[in-house]
């Protein structure tokens, strides 16, 4: 546990994956491109979890299961998205024994087999709109893989809902975009710019695709999250067709969104430094860890504890998570570098001149900041601690990003600046093919067209050809 | 919503069916042996997975998560294992469209992938004990299926330990018995039978597999739970050794345990009636209903609403998961209709006389039986009213199970008795061939040897040998 891990300025890449590994939150497993999630990455998940569910269902959306294979042939109903995700895909050839007469899909994402159900479902305008969540894992086939951020299996919600008109399906998709942006800022304590993706990179059978795009600290973008408009697309493929109130039959209108085990390689990669894990509190599984500090005198250590536990209690009680370490072969020093490589946001040190004062000693893991706390009103103290730490890493991630965002003009310019990583908003011609070319010349993408974007006349950035408004360019995750 | 659903006493099986689908608690898919679990099925399952998370986290367990695919040699690697198991794989031979160099089974179970990875983990007598629970879906060929109680794919949890001796696992073993069984008649208010299954019935890779058996409505036993002492059967195949506190290399003591989405079955399967789905009110997703009732008078509807809204709100306060009907288009009798259908424990209907006398009347789902409550403590007296529900529940339950239990000693009888269902307590052999002879017979199997059977000296029901403890004879789901 105390080993270091690479320093970012070392070698960014492996910084990240010592951290992943040494916090013990993932582990590569024997099956090519699959992860192992750890207990300590898993409760992060759960944290996320919580956060998300608790705001889709305050928005009026229930949970529900779909099987995990879908018929080869539902793919292909829709050409855009059998175009996308067949290559991908993982498929079910035998099934008990015996070799099957239709092969199986492992999901890759869910659109086909839910709104074949929908289909059977939605009847009326009165069973609409249908809003339904999905937590699941997934499978897409990847050659490059890294543990979180992309790999074959990983765990997400999809939402996947239809509505009686174009315009709800509309606010619906906008609405599930704020909602991802809400928790990347309020939660993971991530700035995020939300924005259109080109048609280049959305959705394989969306019109069209929303994304919050969120800044790593080496300068390159992370899609954090995506909200499809889907139009009729899939509810022509799957005939999902409703009675509207004057009685006639209509195509629904779908939208579907999700976001995945990616947002803790964003967490990871968005706060932590070269002694490890940083979490912001509000997703971190141990917010406080308690250190009590004894030497070889009993009489003192049962005091110590029967302090520390009282702290502990009082903490758990105002709904704090709160771990006492009283591992008896360990030194606090041991300790210390154990809770600061798995980022707990706040310790407490508790020493026999401490309990005299009737104070702990508080550390943040953020920054180099230790201050004494008095019993007396330690709850209110460490909740006063716990907010400052949220919103400071939220300061600094956003300070961050504005560091290394700027607009840029001229591609000559873009394509040197591009390797030092940030966001660059240049203008676009619009033209899909010139977007590709930049890629290929600088490996960057339109990350998106923001949706707060002014208007500006301008020229393209590689072809000069007339643009009406910035969009953003970065190198991607 | 409003369909009638086939009687029990008509048509037991279709009854079960008839409460899956007209309750939305599931669907049929159109893969074969899947199912689709609908929101009000799936707000169950996150209320028995919440009730048992706590319950692991209680006894020290964590959560993980491990690949979805396993390596076909993998299970070949505990001889029992794989002579259970391969028979039921789905195998995803292609993937990202090509032809997989060594194909991958889609987990029936995963022993096998974490005990590989517990062998990376565990090293010294430090690490352990190692306690592990995932929550996921698996996947088991199945040739005849039913709803919840056996589909291709279900979801369920699997805990997975190691533990430095035999005594340690066996008293986990035990533990988490206790766990299930716990929850099972604290919040399913479903009794069980703790017991030992025999050789032919137990885990394969087991030494010893422990189970709880519930009865339900026609007599017929539901397995619902296991627990496994693994020995080291799994460490010696896998190679999970650790040093002592000598300095000495031993493999590792496992268990393993699980529940599944059939508890919804069970459930459902335990406590419904003729008109529906009855759920136990620690596990119904909407614990109470308020239905208002008004005929056109605006200036009554709103005052009701009112009413109804600040009931609302003290239940919710409360900690009660409560919904207010407040639909315009249909009537109230529609309303009671679909939420005794959907197994809502408890009604709280409202009308303007109520409002007068500043009292609400409420209906219990599980008896017929109404009365009225003043608003005046009406949280308190809802309270008691959901305990009482949950407590008659259980006790009607275990009443029934009673009624259909009892000791048999001989074969002509037992073999006519066994087609009206029940428990049987009789003498058995111990022999294996002889069980599977009683089985051919009777499609009766021992469904365990209670852990609590005493001490009795008699000769088998079968073949007269010789016998010193009853073991529970049934049919089963």
């Amino acid at each position: 546990m105390a080993e270091k891990i690479t320093p970012r300025g070392e070698d960014y890449s492996r910084w990240y994956t010592d951290i992943c590994t040494k916090a013990e939150l993932a582990d590569y497993s024997p099956v090519k491109g699959c992860m192992v999630i750890r207990p300590h990455g898993y409760a992060i998940w759960e944290k996320i979890q919580r956060g998300l569910d608790r705001r889709f269902k305050a928005t009026g959306h229930s949970n529900a299961y779909f099987p995990l294979f879908i018929p080869e042939e539902f793919l292909q109903r829709e050409a855009q998205h059998v175009e996308g995700f067949a290559p991908e895909c993982a498929v079910v050839t035998h099934g008990g024994g015996k070799k099957l007469e239709h092969p199986l899909v492992v999901r890759p994402t869910s659109e086909t087999i839910i709104n074949y159900m929908f289909s059977k479902w939605v009847k009326s305008y009165r069973d609409l709109p249908l809003l339904i969540n999905q937590w699941a894992n997934v499978v897409r086939w990847e050659m490059r893989t890294r543990l979180f951020l992309r790999t074959t299996e990983f765990l997400w919600q999809e939402g996947h809902t239809a509505h009686a008109t174009r315009e709800e399906a509309h606010e619906e998709t906008l609405k599930m975009l704020d909602v991802y942006a809400d928790f990347a800022e309020n939660e993971m304590a991530i700035p995020v710019l939300k924005g259109l993706k080109t048609d280049n990179e959305k959705f394989a059978g969306a019109n069209r695709t929303y994304c919050i795009e969120a800044m790593m600290q080496d300068g390159k973008a992370l899609q954090a999250g995506t909200s499809h408009d889907l139009g009729q697309n899939f509810a022509k493929a799957f005939d999902i067709r409703f009675q509207d109130e004057k009685g006639e039959w209509q195509h629904a209108w779908q939208t579907s969104w999700g976001v995945s085990t990616r947002l803790v390689g964003a967490l990871i990669m968005g706060h932590s430094d070269d002694q490890g894990l940083v979490l912001p509190p509000k997703l971190a599984p141990i917010q406080v860890v308690i250190v009590p500090i004894w030497k070889s005198d009993e009489e003192v250590k049962a005091r110590l504890l029967e302090a520390a536990n009282r702290i502990k209690d009082d903490l758990f009680e105002a709904g704090i998570d709160v771990h006492l370490d009283d591992r008896d072969k360990v030194n606090p020093g041991f300790k210390y570098n154990e809770w600061e490589m798995k980022g707990v946001p706040l310790r407490l040190e508790l020493g026999p001149k401490d309990l005299e004062k009737q104070s702990a000693f508080s550390a943040r893991r953020d920054v180099r900041e230790k201050e004494g706390l008095p019993f007396d009103g330690i709850v209110e103290a460490v909740k006063a601690k716990l907010d400052t730490i949220q919103r400071s890493l939220f300061d600094q991630a956003l300070a961050r990003r504005e560091e290394s965002s700027r607009p840029i003009d001229s591609y000559d310019e873009f394509r040197e600046a591009i390797e030092g990583g940030g966001f660059f908003r240049a203008h676009w011609c619009g033209d899909g093919d010139c977007e590709l070319k930049i890629k290929e010349d600088t490996k960057a993408t339109i990350r998106c067209i923001e949706l707060d974007a002014p208007e500006e006349k301008g020229s393209c950035l590689r072809c000069d050809g007339s643009s009406s408004r910035r969009v953003v360019f970065a190198r991607a995750y």
